[in-house]
């Protein structure tokens, strides 16, 4: 159960969302529950502009963020959460089962994180690309019958989890360090992919892949933000080092 | 959390709904969360045939009771629970947070009992003259700023906490790869190093404490088997590359 200063740390992100209704809908349970926070990446214009116009539309609707990719709008989360169900597929992020995700938040709450609860377009879902942006994937316990949700029952669903559900004090979580947020995971990824190209690491058409395989990679390991600063320091001397032979060579 | 069996002894109740896409989203909820019987009282008969015809329909909603009054729609239950914000009343009925209907539930369940769940208009809830049929009051914990949830949300609450919670907090430990054994992370850490020592990280005073925060970071980061062969294969290239340079240079 996060308490309002903690549900204030967290933002709600909907990718791509095509129903105006359902928009509507993730704002009135985000209301319900307390929560403030409501980004939208890659919106399709006329349907966010729809719903925000909506009459009774909560302030939090008016207020929302807009940014053109899911990269940006969780740049400034430590733990980002994606949703969906498994019927398709075999995710690359740790899965958690709605009821362990607010431990979760918790203990990143303890350690002064901010985390990100994100949902997909309605058709189809978070992509394997958006997915590589998550640090875990919640899945709602639904029947395999009918596993998919509407976007704005499922939105309910997590909040009310995460606002009203009891869950047990988290141990130690004070003594771990700050994780470090999407956005210096990429700028790491950045770099570490730089000193992919100036050794020649992989040819050129696997360039897609591998950034999509570091990005998880570095997701499922956590590295604290000082782990995120050391490492790329380590990797900015390696190419200033690789930079400077290769002058003395040519 | 009510077994399969349970749910099969549970009704969704509607009183006079007026929206059909909100009929639509609570018989969508009942599907998502295994409950197979759902009843009208007191329906206003166009919004519920266009409810029954809208594309998609679960076969529960094709296969719904419909009737005059609440009384006879819960007339074989042994368990009524209403449903409702106390905003603007004093119940008669005792109250239960919704985190507490599942237990009550539960044990009526075990003494071979049936339950029903009903939710109000969309407009007004329940009146008095309806909870009157009930055994409790079922609140869910909003947010006293904007108290009142949309009704399809509102049933997807209720029963994602009927038929899903208690949960064990399972990070599914299956899905996840086998961890590098320390000896492992120790050729990846020399490796490392050497790239360290090849790029002039810190100054040769500092190796030793380097090798130790190098040996803490990588356990506390616990990537897998397969991650370290990839990154070990990462900066065996770097390495390959730095002294390929240096001997162009020489």
């Amino acid at each position: 159960m996060l308490t309002l200063e903690q549900r204030d740390r967290m933002d709600v992100v909907l990718v791509s969302p095509r129903n105006p209704l359902n928009i509507g809908a993730v704002a009135r349970a985000m209301a319900n529950f307390g929560f403030e926070h409501l980004a939208v990446a890659a919106a399709f214009d006329p349907h966010w502009r729809e719903a925000k116009s909506a009459v009774g539309a909560p302030d939090l609707l008016q207020n929302a963020k807009s940014t053109e990719h899911l990269a940006d709008a969780v740049a400034h989360c430590t733990l980002v959460a994606g949703t969906g169900t498994l019927t398709h597929r075999k995710p690359e992020q740790p899965i958690v089962s709605l009821p362990g995700l607010g431990p979760l938040i918790e203990r990143e709450m303890a350690r002064g994180g901010r985390a990100a609860l994100v949902f997909g377009p309605e058709k189809h879902g978070l992509t394997r690309d958006d997915l590589s942006f998550c640090n875990v994937l919640v899945e709602i316990p639904t029947d395999p019958r009918q596993p998919s949700m509407n976007l704005g029952q499922a939105a309910a669903v997590c909040l009310y989890e995460l606002a009203c559900r009891p869950t047990q004090p988290s141990r130690d979580a004070g003594t771990e360090s700050l994780a470090a947020n999407s956005g210096q995971l990429d700028r790491l990824a950045f770099l570490i992919e730089e000193a992919m190209t100036a050794a020649d690491y992989s040819p050129k058409i696997m360039q897609e892949a591998n950034r999509h395989d570091l990005r998880v990679l570095l997701r499922r390991l956590g590295p604290s933000a000082h782990d995120t600063r050391r490492i790329m320091g380590l990797f900015r001397r390696i190419l200033w080092r690789m930079a400077r032979d290769s002058k003395h060579k040519s």
